[in-house]
């Protein structure tokens, strides 16, 4: 089973091939750059690398959320479309679960993404096992102190949300370090994420493959504002 | 401060580029292929994924040994060729300490290559540190017993002769698991120690890069087999 994975939810871009359990090629890249410019070179790269044809792949998997609304519709357009002719089959996996697979020891590890306005796009995994702990959510970081000072330890925090936990939670007792390097998002964790993922609850087509976006986008809670303060001014009115 | 880092000491090839501590862009591979035929291009891919150029480099870094004396000769041959032009400063990091560099968390790191024979290569590292615990060695795997009963848990093996410690110590209390995807050495790996290395030592010239290959190779041991040998008959001659 050959299976190519591809992560584009944050600042960072990953892609990873995997047979069965044999990793061929992984790569993260962080240049600052769209992913909609680096996305297929890295794909063309790695199956060069890995000596692989599309037609030699079995599965395609993306981080489908949360995440960067643009970086999501630009991994799920490029999984889609490479699906498509073939109808491979495709697994859409949690950004947060990719984090956490990228990850091993003992103890559990925190997936967190910077969701802005001073939230974290937040999940927790058992790190030997990888079995989740808590579902994705989006909330303040403060919010996550009581799930903090309870979990198994040591606790570690990856992601590019993992700065805002250690600067709140660093000092606890049980939290371990992780240098920014190795927080990144591993295209072997979403290579992983995915095999489980697929084994557990099987895979969809590549029209069945969608965002989970966990929020309202800024243009869709602006338009909900508006029609709330039209909704409020109509009622006014009618006092 | 820009960083090269690769590495060809095992059956993985890897590269990253880290401009301080931000990691820019990483690889590693596992085709089968001679790293001779993949290294160069890798490197070629790196820095053009993240838009640098050989003259924008300030410390190249490759793992010297312990490894295959093929692959060690072949990284550390293509970062001399890469630094001489511009004598870039160079840092031959132990590959047993990129491994555990690669790694995070709270316990121990045994970074552990195959040595053939039923030998193993290896060292432990802190988790959280990546103090060293023990000096790279050459023993065979029953060896690591008393260590391994006693060093602070949980206790991660990687690189390529985790498998054959796994197998052995798997079941020991606080042994934690690592999924073979994970397990293989990480250009992050080996950048994070260079750099730890050059902050506390400083660096080489290309022409003082050497390698480390902690054992004699199978033709200098047979070498010294029939010269002792000889000696041996010489003696008895004399009798």
């Amino acid at each position: 089973m050959n299976l190519l994975a591809v992560d584009t939810a944050g600042k960072t871009a990953a892609v990873a091939l995997m047979a069965q359990d044999r990793l061929l090629y992984e790569a993260q890249l962080n240049n600052g750059l769209t992913h909609s410019e680096t996305l297929l070179p890295m794909i063309d790269t790695a199956l060069r690398c890995a000596g692989l044809g599309m037609e030699q792949l079995d599965l395609l998997a993306v981080t489908n959320g949360p995440g960067s609304f643009t970086g999501l519709r630009i991994g799920l357009s490029v999984v889609k479309g490479l699906a498509q002719p073939r109808q491979l089959p495709c697994v859409g996996v949690s950004t947060l679960a990719a984090l956490a697979y990228g990850c091993t020891g003992e103890g559990t590890v925190i997936g967190a993404l910077d969701a802005r306005r001073g939230q974290v796009y937040w999940a927790a995994f058992d790190l030997a096992s990888h079995a989740r702990l808590t579902d994705d959510a989006a909330e303040p970081v403060e919010k996550l102190e009581k799930f903090i000072k309870t979990c198994k330890k040591p606790l570690l925090f990856v992601g590019d949300g993992a700065t805002l936990c250690y600067n709140r939670y660093g000092q606890e007792p049980g939290v371990a370090p992780c240098p920014p390097a190795l927080g990144i998002l591993r295209g072997a964790g979403v290579a992983l994420a995915a095999k489980a993922q697929w084994e557990r609850e099987g895979a969809v087509s590549p029209a069945q493959l969608l965002p989970d976006y966990h929020r309202l986008s800024q243009a869709e809670r602006e338009r909900a504002a508006r029609e709330e303060q039209v909704q409020r001014g109509n009622g006014n009115h009618g006092i």
